[in-house]
């Protein structure tokens, strides 16, 4: 199972958006919920949509891994809620015998790296060496917030093996495209699936131009040195 | 079903009681919870009463649709609570069932448009489309939040067609009959019942006039220049 | 069932508690729950007590009614807290067939009245002018918040005659000996139960001179004039 | 059953870990539940760990008291979790037929007491008088927030002889060895177990010198005089 809800950058939720659309994974169970926003949105046609969660399912090729793919329109608003959708998702992975969890999310930094290092969690030991074999660098020490953080943990005491990545994200960016593509690029590395990344790519060069367009206008119209610009800050979600 | 929560310019919930008046809908179910505030309220007579949600029912001429009006005194405080409390009106409608659920709401604007335009969203296309035929504007994105949003959409997994009409209000009117008199109109249209709109429509004038007399005072010793007095605010409830 | 929980000026704790002690009934259950706060208090032996509510029964002499009293050190601090204490309440008056429920309240004015008015509420117009004839003044709308509030009004859904009765207090006295007097002064004359009411009148005379002392002292060095001195303020808990 | 949760100064989690350290009493329970955050730590080799309490057990030799040793990572945020996880504790030590339990805390003076004050509370009178003759000084009124004190109240109504112990802790102090060496110093005493405190005793020697530098640090740059520097806090937890 993936799981990627909305976090900083939206890199989870971008990559887990992304993979189902390559994939035409086919949805087959929604999460309606009060832990949800009490809230509905609507489309350009005037239909309504709620607040839920969403799992799609993915047949691989004989011998590959199938994808139970977990994400949502929004991170439940209370603590409680995030425990009880951490539950939701895990009881279902169970049900279809996950072999491994694998959670995303971004990593606040205040520089916009180029390629965002994916960094790594797990369950034991061995799972963050595998990892580091595919590039992933070893998170030491540090806490994850939210429900990604937590599907990955509670899936310890439910004895399936879990994985978290977490793509470096300048904590400015609403919706980083380049981060979701590194986090994307190494899960799909380490599960040996191919996807065409070309759309995620597409939108990160976007990004990098508007803001590189934004860095040559605070250039042109300096107001204070800058300090500290690679500094990691310990923000995690 | 008819459902109306108080909300933006009340819009929702003089709508709801004005119907219930002039159809003389008996009362046949009420709603007390730990969801609404913790307090009471005393009549003139010093007469207790409670926080509560309240079912009327209307016996329609043969041929009509029967009406079921859901109102309260106010919107559950939680978000949890607002929830419930959409879960118990659509229950009821499934007991009765309600072949199409229909809840109103005020749209916050910062002008007083005459008349009022009543924007709907649905639970699919063909509904909406129904509703534009009767003169309602498509509601395209945006979000609906509390109980009259979540009636309304929760409808959507309980297969129970559901629309949502609501009109312009300005932000700044706490009851706004000229909207709910617009929200009603279309309302009645739409189900072709009779119901005397005039209780609405003097309340409405009394409330032009008010405002008139406060804009000829605001000439009279102008402060500072008005911008974007047309603008459209995105806040919906 | 008379029930007396903390409030404004504590005027309705005084006057159960000072019952209780008159009358020295014993106590006969205890309600312990997460919906107090998450503290212990010790007395000065370094003994643990906790937060909780206190049930005490009077029996009468025949031909009497006997009392039910039901007091707490602190109201819940959650809205949810305050309804389920307050069914926890009306669950035992139904257990022992209460044939009435009355509660008590303080109403904060901005004066210090001698002697208070005691203002009442109750689930039908008879009550209320029963209780009139007895001196109190009829509630004409506002709302009363809170646990006493609760107790009385959610009293009426279960058939149980319901009186609120709540005592003119100065919002700026925590312990109102003064208007917990008044109340219990009404409520005993309406029952026909004796009750010294002397250890009350001592402290209320103590406030009395700390208050005026307090006067002197403001008119010996006057800040600035006063205004609306005698209006009451709304809030009444 | 000995309970020691993070609260002012870390003084009772510090003892607790260290008893646990030094028996080497393994750990038989763990309480994973959404009463905690909702995050994830790391450890430095990247492995995830949960919010959580646990249990460890430690066998004394024939005729001395086994010990039952709870703590956790966090206290749970909410008043109703903190609530939850002492009844948790407690059914524990009521399957476990503890003959005791022991809370511990840290009670917050601006002061660096030397040693520190160890105050008592207890479920009886006796109990207090008990570990007032080991060293305690009986804790005379005052209230005992969290869950910690909580435990030690719970197991009132439980039946269950408790004691709480409070070591005197500069409120400035994170980590506070020195407390945790005195709370742990007369319970070891009550108990009549032997414990090495030489650790505890290496960190309070260094945390000592850092306070002693910050003092000369001061003293070399007065920037006002201190004013009620031996009054003691109210504040308990």
């Amino acid at each position: 199972m993936v799981c990627g809800l909305p976090g900083i950058g939206s890199v989870a939720w971008l990559a887990v958006n992304h993979l189902q659309r390559e994939l035409r994974a086919p949805l087959f169970a929604e999460v309606f919920s009060p832990m949800f926003s009490p809230k509905v949105w609507l489309t350009e046609e005037g239909v309504v949509g709620l607040m839920k969660g969403e799992f799609h399912f993915w047949k691989n090729k004989p011998g590959g891994p199938d994808l139970l793919l977990f994400t949502a329109n929004e991170q439940p608003y209370s603590p409680e809620g995030q425990y009880e959708l951490a539950e939701v998702a895990l009881e279902l992975a169970r049900k279809f015998h996950a072999s491994k969890v694998i959670t995303m999310g971004g990593m606040a930094t205040d520089r916009l790296a180029e390629p965002p290092k994916v960094y790594v969690g797990a369950t034991d030991v061995n799972l963050v060496r595998e990892s580091e074999a595919f590039g992933a660098v070893k998170l030491a020490g540090g806490a994850i917030t939210g429900t990604n953080g937590l599907i990955f943990g509670l899936a310890k005491p439910k004895k399936i093996p879990a994985i978290c990545l977490l793509a470096e994200t300048p904590g400015y960016l609403s919706l980083d495209a380049n981060a979701a593509k590194a986090a994307l690029g190494l899960f799909t590395r380490m599960l040996n699936i191919s996807v065409d990344l070309s759309a995620l790519e597409k939108q990160a060069k976007e990004n990098a131009d508007a803001v590189q367009k934004a860095k040559d206008l605070s250039r042109a119209f300096p107001r204070e040195a800058r300090k500290g610009g690679d500094r990691e800050l310990p923000y995690v979600s």
